[in-house]
């Protein structure tokens, strides 16, 4: 499973412009938070770079993986000031190795509320032209 | 992995009282919406029978199941009042056969909001003991 491979050196250099050659163009994104579908490449970059760039702090690291044929499942943990996020990225792969099917999950509770209000101001800065002051 | 068989035909018979010969001891549930993990037979009975309860209505379904070694992850869909609920039980299988760690995550927000209010209401009924008029 190189697509994988790819994956994992993907969030081991916090590189969202890897995304580009390695999703499908009809790849869909299952939010944590949303109930809706988000399909096709551009929005479902838009939110794994979110993601990446909301999670991927120093102590964002996987701790258990479960790969069965074209399907790999990705627990990791992850601290946001201080919030412990548990989450799961449900990753299908193609015939050609890319990502055709991207799904997020997250628990407790808190961990959910704090990525969900993190991803949100992020949004909305990328929205407004992306000048933000810091946080 | 004959703890996983098992796990099926509990869920096919929505019949709790399987989880006596089915969980380890020292088995530890994961919930998703509390953070502090749930330790014991004892604990992670009530949190189980609770959700196969109020998630195990006929629009309960797997639509994925993904397994290595002593992992599998479960991806079910089900319907509570009109809101879906997707989720996934990370179950760990201890040499035994026996489940030794249970985790669950839910999406999207709306699913995990009904799932929480459901159960919440199902353990205060089962504290005071048991006598509901229905819902």
């Amino acid at each position: 499973m190189s697509g994988l491979a790819a994956w994992h050196r993907l969030i081991s250099n916090r590189d969202p412009s890897m995304l580009a050659d390695l999703l499908a163009d009809d790849v869909v994104f299952h939010s944590p938070v949303v109930h809706s579908p988000q399909v096709g490449r551009a929005r479902t970059t838009m939110y794994l770079a979110g993601a990446i760039h909301v999670l991927g702090n120093s102590s964002f690291r996987y701790v258990r993986q479960v790969c069965q044929g074209h399907n790999a499942v990705l627990e990791f943990r992850a601290d946001i000031d201080g919030v412990e996020v548990n989450g799961v990225d449900m990753i299908s792969f193609d015939a050609d190795g890319r990502i055709c099917d991207f799904t997020v999950m997250l628990r407790p509770l808190k961990g959910i509320q704090i990525v969900r209000e993190r991803m949100a101001e992020l949004l909305a800065a990328m929205a407004g032209g992306g000048q933000t002051s810091g946080g």
